[in-house]
C-alpha cells in the first residue's frame, strides 16, 4: 500500500474503496497509530469540536440549573463521537462577537450551539459570515439559515394558567424573565394569550433578569401593590423558590393565601416546601438533540430542524383553589 | 525578510531579535494576517486551550451550583488570555481516563484542572504518564508533581460546629458527601473533630452521593431515629436545601426545633426561608486561581501552589438555640 493510499484512507478522502478504508484503519489501530489532530486538522479542516458561547451574567449562570443540563445532554453524544466541548463563558455581546471571532480565526470549532436567542439576532448573520455552521436553540424571530431545534415553552405555560383559573383564580400575576430573550417574551406572551382567552387581564406583569434576587423583589413588590394577585406564574425555578421564600418570610400561606408556578422542572423543585408546581422543560434532551444536530450539520452539510416535545405543566403543591373573599 | 524568519518570529522562537519579532507582528497585525492555530500547534506545541473533565451522574451535576461558578471564574481569566476552556462530562471511570487519553492523542489542550480529588488519586500518575500539565483543585493526600490551588473547607466546618454547641446544642448530626471524594471526607472530619473538641460525640454522621434526593432521605432517617439531632450540619447547599423541605414538612420549625447548616454559601441559600446559615467557599475566585496557575504552568514550566482564604461561617436565620427539654 502506498503512503498516499494510507493517508487517504485515514483521512476518509475519497479514491478508496470502503474496504481498502477499513483494513488500513484496523491495522492503523492494531499498531496503536493514530493522526495528530492538529496535523488532520490541517488536513481536513476538521477540529472535531463544537464550541457553546455563554453570554450571561456570571451570578446568574452560576444559579441557573438550564446550562448545566444542557451541556450534560449536549456531552452524552459528543462523548460517544470522540468530541469535544469548547466552551466561553463572555459578559457582553463584544466579548460574545470577540469568541465566535476566535473561534473562526483559529479554526476551534466545527459548529457552534446559538443559544438565547434575540429579535433580530445579529449573531446569525455573524456565524455565516464567519463559516460557521450552526443550531438555533429555540425558534428565531426571523428566516435563518440554520436549522433549528426547537422545545415549545408555551403550552406548559398556557396549561398553567388553565389550571389557575380552573381552581378559581381571577386574579393572576406573571413574573417574567430578560424581555431580551426570545424566550422569555415566548413565556410571557403564552401567559397573556392564555390569560386573555379565559376573559381575564393578568393583575400584574414584571419583567426580571431571571435572578433570584429580582424574582424576590418582584415578588414583594406584587405583595405590596394595591391589587394582590392570588397566583403567581414565574418564568423559571430559581425565581419562583426566591418566591416562596419571600411569601413564607412575610406568612403569606402557600397555596391557601397564595399559589406559585415555577418554570423548568428542576430538581429543586421537586424538594421545596411545598414541592412546586412548575413547567417542566428537559434542557438535557434538548442538549442531545442539538448536539446530534449540529453533527449531522457539520459533516454531511445538512441537517432537518428538530422539534421535541413541548414544556408540560407538573402539578405539585404549591397551587391550590383561590382564597375566597373573606381570606 | 526571509519566510523562515517571519515563521521564526511569529511562532515566538529563539533566533530574531525583539525588535525584529515586534515589526514583524505589527506589519503582519496590519497585513489582517494571523496564522492558523492548527498550524502554529503543529509548529510549537500549543493548543491554547485548558481542558476540564467532570466525572458525576448527570443528575447530581445539573444541581450542583459549584461547577457552573468555578467553570465562570475559570473563563474570567481564560477570555482575557484568548484561550478556551474544553470540557468533557463523563459518567464513569472508564470514560474519564478515555477522555484524558484523548486530550493527549489529540493534542485537544496544554494542561488540565484536576478536580473531585479522590484517595491514591491515579488520575495523577495518568496526567504525568501522558504528559498533560495539571493544577490539582484541592490538596491531595499524597505527594504529588502538580502544583495545587487549595480553598480549605475545614475553618467554615468547624466554625459551624462551634456556632451551634454555643447556642446549646449537644446533639449535632452531619449529613455528609461522597465518601470517595477527598473534600467531603475533609468536611466530614472537620466536623467530626469539631464535635469532639467541645467533648461532645456526633448524633448520626451519614454518606451521601451530594445529590438533592440523598439529602431528603438521610434527614428522614435522622428524624425518625431514635436518637433525633437539634441541629444538622450538611455537606452542601442543596441538601440542606432538600432538608429544610422534609423538615417543613414533618411539621419540624427551623430553627426552633432544629438548626440547619448548609455548605458552599450559594445564591440559593439567600433565598430559602428561613435564609440558610452556611459555610461560604468561593468557587468563582477558585476557578480563577486554578486557570492563572495553570496559564503559568503551561507557559513557563512551573507554578507555585496557592492556598486561597479558608471558606467562612456565615449566621443567617436558619441556626437558632437548640430547644430545651420540653420542646
Amino acid at each position: 500500500m502506498s503512503k498516499g493510499l494510507v493517508s487517504l484512507a485515514i483521512n476518509d478522502r475519497p479514491g478508496v474503496s470502503e474496504a481498502t478504508r477499513l483494513r488500513v484503519l484496523e491495522v492503523a489501530d492494531r499498531l496503536g497509530w493514530r493522526p495528530s489532530l492538529p496535523a488532520r486538522t490541517l488536513s481536513t479542516s476538521r477540529t472535531y469540536a463544537l464550541g457553546l458561547v455563554l453570554r450571561r451574567d456570571l451570578r446568574i449562570v452560576a444559579a441557573d440549573p438550564f446550562y448545566p443540563a444542557f451541556m450534560a445532554g449536549i456531552e452524552t453524544v459528543l462523548t460517544d463521537e470522540g468530541r469535544v466541548l469548547v466552551l466561553s463563558v463572555v459578559g457582553s455581546a463584544e466579548a460574545e462577537e470577540r469568541a465566535y471571532r476566535t473561534f473562526a480565526a483559529d479554526r476551534r470549532v466545527d459548529g457552534a450551539f446559538l443559544n438565547d436567542l434575540r429579535h433580530d439576532d445579529h449573531r446569525v448573520d455573524l456565524l455565516r459570515e464567519l463559516g460557521i455552521p450552526a443550531v438555533l436553540v429555540g425558534r428565531p424571530d426571523g428566516p435563518a439559515p440554520f436549522p433549528s431545534v426547537v422545545l415549545d415553552d408555551a403550552p406548559g405555560v398556557t396549561a398553567a394558567v388553565h389550571h389557575l383559573v380552573d381552581l378559581g383564580h381571577r386574579a393572576i400575576a406573571h413574573v417574567g424573565g430578560d424581555p431580551a430573550l426570545l424566550h422569555a417574551r415566548h413565556r410571557r406572551r403564552a401567559f397573556e394569550d392564555a390569560v386573555a382567552a379565559r376573559g381575564l387581564v393578568p393583575t400584574a406583569v414584571v419583567d426580571t433578569d431571571f435572578s433570584m434576587a429580582q424574582g424576590a423583589s418582584a415578588t414583594a413588590a406584587l405583595l405590596a401593590g394595591r391589587t394582590r394577585p392570588t397566583a403567581i406564574v414565574y418564568a423559571n425555578d430559581p425565581m419562583a423558590i426566591a418566591g416562596l421564600g419571600v411569601l413564607q418570610e412575610a406568612g403569606t400561606q402557600v397555596p391557601d393565601a397564595m399559589s406559585v408556578v415555577g418554570f423548568d422542572g428542576t430538581e429543586m423543585a421537586r424538594h421545596t416546601h411545598p414541592p412546586l408546581t412548575t413547567v417542566r422543560s428537559d434542557p438535557q434532551e434538548w442538549g442531545a438533540a442539538a448536539a446530534r444536530t449540529l453533527l449531522a450539520l457539520t459533516t454531511s452539510g445538512s441537517a432537518a430542524s428538530v422539534e421535541l416535545p413541548p414544556a408540560q405543566l407538573v402539578v405539585a403543591r404549591s397551587t391550590g383553589p383561590a382564597p375566597g373573599p373573606t381570606d
